[in-house]
């Protein structure tokens, strides 16, 4: 592939945000960080890998739990800041075994709702961590 | 409203990133930042408020482009450092002219395809910049 990754501004920090969306129903999975090795892993092999902040290293979305994430469509703003990358979620993306991570909505009383099934129990998963 | 800000993860610029998405399409619009005072704005006045990291200050969505968001559903992840807002957009989302920030995708053989059309000239709306 000829694309030059140095056209994305990534932050001080050497990451560029990405939002994984799922490919066929276009709901949101989740939002996590991508430097450059990351990204270029993620254009060449299909699947989407990130950086871990907390954990710093790379990280293969599913390495652990086997819900790996193929890539369809890969998006930039216009902005060259932040990626949107369209997937085939295996499994659920959420560690909590969620579909989505963005399983907690702000109710008009500020009350927390928490939204979907869980699609899987973290514990069978990942064992007790 | 009851709800606590705190609970969020702010970075160490005090910013949560957000993605917008239309509640009808779910297209993903943007991402942009905000901060406790932007996100406090967002929640109790319907519309969406950012941290505009290049000018430094608050910034209305629409406020030059009457382009603004009506705020239909607030989420936020797992890990409380990201938010997920559906909108109505009114006009266009991206100050280039298209419905979407997210108008760049890159085609298998590294080229970059301009995505969907121009909704408005950014020059009849913000003057020449």
């Amino acid at each position: 592939m000829a694309f030059n990754l140095d056209r994305f501004k990534f932050d001080a920090q050497g990451l560029i945000p990405a939002i994984i969306q799922d490919s066929r129903t276009n709901e949101v999975l989740m939002l996590a960080y991508m430097n450059k090795e990351a990204l270029a892993k993620t254009l060449t092999s299909g699947q989407t890998w990130f950086y871990s902040r907390s954990r710093q290293r790379l990280w293969h979305k599913g390495e652990t739990s086997g819900n790996i994430q193929e890539v369809d469509e890969v998006y930039f703003d216009c902005d060259a800041d932040a990626l949107l990358i369209k997937v085939r979620q295996h499994g659920a993306a959420c560690h909590e075994g969620y579909k989505s991570c963005f399983h907690y909505r702000i109710e008009p009383d500020g009350r927390v709702a928490l939204v979907g099934q869980p699609a899987f129990d973290p514990a069978d998963v990942y064992g007790d961590r």
